[in-house]
């Protein structure tokens, strides 16, 4: 455990040094399968004032196990997301200028190019509106039911992140570092992306080349590092 | 007056450090509502010399009280809004490019997102012109007027910001500080929902959803932070 | 001669610091009216090896009468500005990203606010197309002339700015610093004025607020600063 | 040997210093003509632990000749280029973001200005889409062929660079630093002029104006630099 509150702190940073959020914005989480503990960002706490020991542990109810602060805002939207992706170890949420700005816009995120492909296989969704009874219930919970329904058929190894619609990206990985590596391709795609939308409205990129990116760095036959 | 001087250099300084202000730009102040004092930048001296001595405190009518320096050219539009809006107790002007790209285009920045949602309570509004008469007049006053006649039927705290059309933002809070950190939060969403606008004109954000977020932070049924 | 040298050189080094430059690209010269005499950076010197000993002194002829090096090849341009503007001591040239994309474009930058006038009254005028032969004859001196030519009704004390149509800006103003400040507040207004016109095609400023700022700042009636 | 692994190290660095790439994105490399032997970064380590021990060695056929890590998965690239492209000495490929962008969108990056034709005589051209054989056979060869292909009757110590379509920038020079050099202009100018071009779709620039600065700094004539 001592472990994971190190990793979640070291992802929280991340999302600092790599610009992706202010002041108490964004979140990243890491989850221990084995005892099905999820460790957290406190809520509204500044990250230069963050230490592995503020970091909060949760059960996959949202119950408080450890830590003597509040725990995130989105941690049901985190839990929602463990529980139906048991494939991953680890979430970041941001509000990153670009990949907010898709959010906001509502749109899908094409896949335009192999800086995309690399990371995620076709587009990053966009999610449906909540309606106001599920914005007026368990609002952080729906939030992440609605992403669990918007990937329905999509594999959440091969598309590691999501924008849910008029809020943010939420990325996630094998572990908690993963997750805000995802967070910092995400906003760099959305920035180029948009760009190459107002330079051509019907870029597009093929998809083999799509799928030959995607491979090179996952599965089997992946070639990509050392 | 002393710890007001301090926070008021404080806040000045933010502005600095979050890139809203370049040279002697933008001005930060704060009241002591007790005495009807207001403490503010001065005028045209570099950020990086400034002193919490160098503070200009003033009175109610623009009257130099304390300071040897002469107050910011924008004081009598401060003063204005600390008389309109008496739950405030900070308040910063920036020429920021992406809320003064907003000004210039005369809009209103309307709400696209959670990001928005969370500090601003709907659009940030944009002031009608000032008439020739106003401008030729005690243009800075008159300056605060418009704001002020803007936010007829609105409540500052709710709306805790204003773009001045073909000027720039004024941003304001309960302290200096959260004045300031107002003046990033509304840069940012100046620039993603830029973009946002770019990839999607009809964009726009369910009231239900941005109801829920402001509410999430402000008045008694606050759940965020600790 | 020593001392303008030493303004030069910060000057230059100002370009590097406000992200304006990069390489060897820009430059920054000051003039000694008494002697006639031009000190400019050295064409093709990485600014973080200048020295104040690099700078070079040239005559109105454009002769090097100090130095051990080249002087920058944009040398016959600022001679001629010097010559055509009387009022003016420093020049800068940049290619600043959103500056240059307005010369790019061809299009003269248009006042839309305060941030403008408060240092350019009306727009910030593209120079016209050179001819070919202009082109290969005395280019650079024909560069400044046809901003000269641009300059015809126009005060260059007011308006201390210029894109050169496919190029890039010159700024000036009393000092070389002044002339550096300048070009940071042309790449500003640049940025913010592109967004602006994005945003609203048809945004405009109000003749009397661009007077009214500009003339807080400039001319006997000037109320801002200490 | 000792020297090209150093050079080629440092112009690694350099891309991380100006902001073209992030984490392990992007190579570089420089070639030995009289042996044979092209040195470059090893795929997928982060730039931080980079040491000029870690580049590889490889021979013209790809076999890796000297170092103890796998070569950059984009090798086979490179070395199209440099059995294509007698007269150059290093390479660089990053997915900088505007030039990425244009890649994305598919088009050839046009000469709007004078800070483009300063370094890339004409157009930086766009290669055409792999086809689905090419893509699913030796890819990364097959992309250096497709360079060279839409290089026919231009010469690329003229254009040292190209927009590989879908995917991002290659850019080259006689040496590694150069090559880095050219990296930072192409991205340079695909910022300004995807502005330039949302300001006016119409935008070009004279042909003698882009030949007068082209020829400024190449070729016999040149004058620019000491």
């Amino acid at each position: 455990m001592e472990e994971l509150r190190e990793q979640v702190l070291r992802a929280n940073l991340e999302l600092v040094r790599a610009g992706l959020v202010i002041y108490t914005w964004g979140n990243a989480s890491g989850i221990d399968r084995e005892r099905g503990l999820v460790v957290i960002k406190p809520s509204g706490v500044p990250y230069e004032d963050l230490t592995a020991d503020d970091m909060v542990v949760v059960d996959l109810d949202g119950r408080v196990v450890e830590g003597r602060l509040k725990p995130s805002s989105d941690t049901p939207t985190h839990i929602a997301l463990y529980k139906a992706f048991p494939g991953i170890g680890g979430i970041v949420h941001t509000h990153s200028t670009y990949a907010t700005a898709w959010a906001q816009a509502g749109r899908d995120l094409p896949c335009l190019g192999t800086t995309h492909a690399d990371y995620f296989r076709g587009p990053v969704p966009c999610t449906e509106d909540l309606t106001a009874s599920q914005i007026a219930g368990e609002y952080e919970k729906e939030t992440g039911l609605a992403i669990v329904l918007r990937f329905e058929g999509l594999d959440p190894r091969h598309t590691p992140g999501v924008l849910v619609r008029n809020h943010g990206p939420f990325t996630w990985g094998s572990t908690p570092a993963e997750a805000a590596y995802h967070a910092s391709v995400l906003e760099e795609v959305a920035h180029s992306s948009f760009v190459s939308l107002m330079l051509n409205p019907a870029a597009a990129c093929p998809v083999e080349l799509e799928d030959k990116h995607f491979l090179r760095k996952h599965g089997p036959g992946a070639t990509y590092g050392q």
